[in-house]
């Protein structure tokens, strides 16, 4: 290095020539490249922090591998691991400046974080940036890797950093849903298959139902989320673990299980694990399942509250923003719509997780660097959602019990109810008398003396309309 | 060729070495290779009588244009062109027998073709089948061609073939739609934004825009269809024409547009051509915003059906199944039900398509199998769903004036017509008191004395609460 | 019934009124408007014999159980057990004629089972074909069923008995690819990141990977497949059980479990069962990484057997067919590309499979079939191109050891190897040496005097330039 | 609005109640809501500049409209106007601050727009923020419209603002693969299909087909851009225009035409207009189009580019940065790289856009925020990714003649251009020949005696092994 007398800028070498480097960029020439090679989204490693305390948990435990194995020298691997404390603790992190999207296979990202501990490294043992003589980013911060083990650790240790903040949302909804639904348990009302008015059904079953789908992913999240576990550090450039001392695996493996709290295990196949994204085809997948089973229970819920007048109309949505300046007292679902739309987004996400998953070539997927970025937006934006559609609109739900009461009694579907008694064809007669009359199932049936009043009132009191499995839904 | 003394097969022989075929198979070796190689979708050429009559329309017009140029003698020629014109206008089908997704660029498919045309000409003049001695399926059949300039062609023009019945559908429906909505011209109703009431529109109005925007595709169909009347006949194995004589090009093409009754021009890089689906991408891309349009109309009629009582049940349409055996007179709509359906399927092929057609590489694509595969059961099931759509559902469906009248008149969203009259602030406070009460806009606000009862019944006239612009809709 | 006189068709009626059905027709009226209405694909429920099994099985299991619940008469009974016998044994499968995408949410599928299944009792008890007072497709066959739990447990049930011939073609797969990746373990060759040439492996290092990856994903499928095994059967129409016995959907689902060999459970939650496919999304989600990782695999076969002259030329595939008509002896990779091509329609189907999902709508998913059609046609499809893949061409491929080792000693990256004896700076000259002069490492290393023969003979041992965890990736 | 004393707040005032709004926010009440209820992406209104634009031309265009219809002072007017200009022309675009992706159909959008403008067109008119009395957000800046209206108009026009830039790079970049092309138009290759090595070709005539197939989809933004310029300004809340005075929408949209630039046209049928959004479904498909070839473009780069001794070798791309820390030398095709990699978000964009599109339900589709969040993200690093492959990498590309040469003359299928001079079988003898012995077409023809030196010269000629329609492909 050497440092242009006067100037702003620092020159650093690299294979390719020499660079100008802001003389008090924390980063170094690798990384300058790249900001140069990689303008595309405007998105930064420091927009995934989880990401940027990966890339330094591997590298601390890289780091103490070395000095086990005698090939980093204690007062460099001291200084190396303070600084990955520090990042880990969350500071440093605006260093990490190169475009999530980018080309090499994460090259980029690894050289990013290896320059960037390797200057802060310096100036804590007193040198200055770029001074790389005594400490390099490569042979010294990178020693024993490859961006080809490194970038694929690291990006599955971020996404794990991310599944326990998801699930932690995943069933805070999950009891938002509960709550409602046990409060909602005694409200009888019209069930709809196909749009179309079917048996009866509690609001409590409905909610409890909402309840039960987004648990069953907790498990998912977690079931699929062990597949990311399998890492292959060690493997180095094509997974045979070139100019990795011998017993390095194992050891950063256990250092990095150790610092990130994660049990993780050596790839079984370090070659497979090196071009293999099935494990982001998978758990993006999960993400996807999420996403579907949401917008399911957002549609359900934007249907239920339809109207106030000339809709379904059975339950209320808090009121969160107003909602038309031509209509007064126009209240949208905008919290669910805004859900429904994070769910196409996570949808688009995962098609191009799967795309760039294909495009792996022989020892390498030099795609990944898209599919983390899909992977953990993703993520984010489900989690965020997650808790705004708990906070600012389940647990604030109402039921117009009126309006449901009124609904069920004007059912043809009641008709139901009274087939044990009467059999299918009177049932089924008193039904198209009802509709023709526009009137109700039980007004026409004691209209047409099929059944007394009484009796009427005893097919149609809620328990006979619920089944006999309706007691173990909830 | 040497027939095995009583026996039921023949042997043909390729450069891989001999083959027993069927004795009376009109396909040869390479198609029973073929045969071996792709047992996989049950889908065979067959299928799709357009690609099959395509296929025979390119044989037909390189064969005039190798007569012309003198390197096909006239008497092969003739017997050619006869046996294609048969197939092109529907018989011998049944010997298209390779799998729509095969390997090999269409290789298969074009010598499916080959050995079929030339088995059925040596029949025609009085040999036996296999006897490629006369007249052979690559030498004279194949004569100036490569599968790679006669598969992409013939898939562009089947595609073409289907263009039309397409269109005759999206036009039917589009006219079932503006018969309805002429009929339903005067039937005001509530308008829906976000599922919540919003200010009145008329039903015509709303099933004008369900024919306007289906009437609208019928234009893109014409003018992306535009982009696959561009061929590569004539460019060969890599688009350089290697083995066709000078002027082959032009007048195969001349004769094809003769032939098929397309306006078809020459690839102006049949380099580019080749490798390329870019037209496909865009064509499917029209198949898809077909079927993400009727999918939306589907959920329309489905959310406007919906009830017979607990819904909005504004129309009904006609029942053309019993809907459940546990619920006796409950009508689904079964038919809207499938159409989305096929919707899911066409935007699942676009996917395929999509993802094929990035997998060229440099002078090919290999992947066109699938491509055309996926293009043409888009549009067969596309074309079939418009049918079924508007004379099993659409043409019969009834609206329910009552119903619409009842929800309108209900609607607190009328308060937005008292606006111009007493104010933002005191419409407000009517839609409010309303509200609250469970009354209507006409009843509170005469109760509240904020305007006579002569001055609401103004107010509220059909014609003032729909806008200035009303008319210019339908 | 009426039979009318002379004719070929018998009178049925439901509630939509009376139709005449083809005399000899063993399914009835609810199928015979199917027909009508779904004229859609062409594909028959017949298609996918595991779902007629699968449906066959759903009812002798509630058949069974209605009995031992009373209500159903022991006659009855036996003659419904008889037929659903048969047809698990793969009779009658032609009189499932519906077409596998339809409207209802699989009601026409249903009522095609209930129909068969009654006229076909109905002739082993001397009855005729329509004659349903005895023995009703609702009425008994169908007894304490209804579509929405009959249909859902059915799909289920189709795609476990799917899901065993897939693991065995994976297997088989994975084992041809190990078996060559035993011949190959000796092979020494270059590696290769993002197409460029990288430090050494072994050829069978890269196909032992290949056997790991499909190897995984038959955990893959077993583990996911479990989510399949949670059934809603005994929720009829909107999972209260209404119109079923008490008791009776532990005991169906226990008869289910015998009959069909899997260990079923009862769905946690069965009005959440009803409307979820998310055990779809999941399990086709795993078919589609299997394709994602296959599709791979087949590029890099492509890849590697790439030439003859001006490729890679690493590998020779088997030659099954001739490549072309217009240039001798080429041979192509269709049978990767076949594969490559299946990939992407499980691709696109598994977005099918997706936004069907997303539209359940309150009580239920409509949009099953089209959900259940994509997800078994693609393990179909998925299964016989694994098959052909395996036995057509990875048992058949050959290595070029002499292209193998003509490209590795030929490698810049052979400089990798000095590093550790000359230091980086110098292993850099000589790989720019080499580069410039067209050279070999070795030769250059000699030439510049850096090394002695003996040295570099030493380092570039195979031993030494894999790495030390090599041993362990096999 | 009041405000509070000593704070640093202002109290703002909607129909859901009071709000507290920092005391210098520019923006106000609705703006704040949005900003609690949407936390999702970080990624604001501001973060796309054409859209902030767009929605400020829309305003001033309804502010002139309103002006000569005399329902807005032309003082307000005035204020009103000033402060949009200034917004086009780039200032206070910082306000600007809700989320992309939003519920409730853009009204936040909307609101955001109404509530600077407002707030800052008091200013001008020596007023406070929030002191809306004299100039509402609602009232006068949204006079006459409806977010409905709006928010459609402003998205297209933000959209066909990118449409320059975009074809500008498809422009240059299409230019330099037509520069390179020029260079390399007499270099002989192999070409290649199916990664077979097939007749040969120019490099030339490989770079115009890139250059080629870029060209022809500007042709298919401008087409298909078009599409975009229908617009339903003055149809308001559901397309009838209500509470827009007569004679509006013509001149509303005839102001933003002048304003704009583009000859914007009005929505043929405005109930269809607000909730299609077909549009941008055809409009994304072409930037899907886009994606999908460059993708191919760059896939081919790395393929031709392979090596560079083990691989294809017959181009070299441009260092960028240097390729890795354990191989030194390596260089990496980068920048292709990263392309692919944007065009799989691209694609995956696209199917967000899709199914937003689909989601659509009666006189609305809530879903657009969503939609223009991916076109516009799509267009932008598309529009980047095309500058950055051109200049930084297409523009350097160097040939590898010597390479390209010398794979040709080894190439087998040479042999087909000695097919018109001694037949097929000679010919094909001569290959087979030749490729046993590891030897070239032409040492083996001469060895053979098949052919003279000078016939065999004459034979391969680079003229004759290309083709007759060769002059016309580049």
């Amino acid at each position: 290095m050497r440092v242009q007398a006067e100037s702003a800028f620092r020159i650093e070498t690299d294979s390719l020539g020499d660079l100008p480097v802001p003389h008090d960029a924390v980063y170094g020439i690798h990384t300058a490249r790249a900001l140069t090679n990689f303008p595309i989204t405007d998105v930064r490693l420091s927009h995934f922090p989880e990401l940027v305390r990966a890339l330094a948990m591997v590298k601390k435990a890289a780091a103490l591998a070395n000095r086990v194995l005698g090939v980093l020298a204690p007062e460099l691997t001291q200084s190396i691991i303070e600084v990955c404390d520090e990042i880990i603790q969350g500071r440093h992190h605006e260093h990490f400046v190169v475009d999530m999207i980018q080309g090499g296979a994460g090259t980029s990202a690894n050289m990013n974080a290896n320059e960037v501990i390797a200057n802060l490294a310096l100036k804590k043992l007193g040198h200055s940036y770029g001074d790389y003589g005594l400490l390099h980013p490569n042979d010294h911060v990178n020693r024993s890797q490859s961006t080809n083990d490194v970038y694929p650790t690291a990006i599955r240790l971020a996404t794990l950093q991310r599944c326990e903040p998801l699930c932690v949302e995943q069933r805070r909804l999950s009891q938002a849903f509960e709550e409602r639904a046990a409060a909602f348990s005694s409200i009888m009302k019209v069930g709809r298959t196909q749009l179309q008015d079917a048996v009866p059904i509690t609001l409590g079953m409905e909610f409890a139902s909402f309840a039960a789908t987004i648990n069953e992913d907790v498990e998912r999240v977690i079931q699929l989320g062990e597949l990311l576990k399998e890492v292959n550090l060690g493997g180095t450039a094509v997974g045979t673990g070139v100019n990795a001392p011998p017993g390095y695996a194992a050891l950063a493996v256990k250092y990095l299980s150790e610092i990130s709290g994660y049990t993780l295990i050596e790839a079984r196949n370090r070659v497979e694990a090196l071009s293999d994204l099935g494990a982001f085809v998978t758990f993006s997948g999960v993400l996807k399942r999420i996403a579907v089973k949401i917008s399911k229970i957002c549609n359900d819920l934007r249907l239920l509250s339809s109207g106030p007048r000339a809709g379904f109309g059975e339950i209320r949505l808090p009121a969160v923003q107003a909602g038309s300046s031509i209509m007064p007292g126009k209240v949208n679902p905008v919290i669910p719509e805004v859900v429904n739309q994070v769910a196409y987004q996570v949808i688009g996400n995962d098609l191009t997780v799967t795309i760039a998953a294909e495009a792996g070539q022989l020892q390498l997927n030099a795609m990944e660097p898209v599919v983390i970025f899909n992977v953990l937006e993703s993520m984010r934006i489900l989690t965020r959602s997650l808790a705004v559609l708990g906070d600012r609109c389940v647990s604030g739900i109402e039921p117009d019990v009126a309006r449901c009461d009124e609904l069920l009694r004007g059912s043809l579907v009641l008709a139901t109810a009274l087939v044990p008694h009467i059999g299918y064809e009177k049932a089924a007669a008193v039904a198209k008398a009802a509709s023709s009359a526009g009137r109700t199932i039980a007004e026409t049936a004691l209209e047409l003396g099929v059944m007394t009043h009484e009796e009427i009132e005893r097919a149609l009191i809620p328990q006979a309309m619920l089944g006999p499995t309706a007691g173990t839904t909830s």
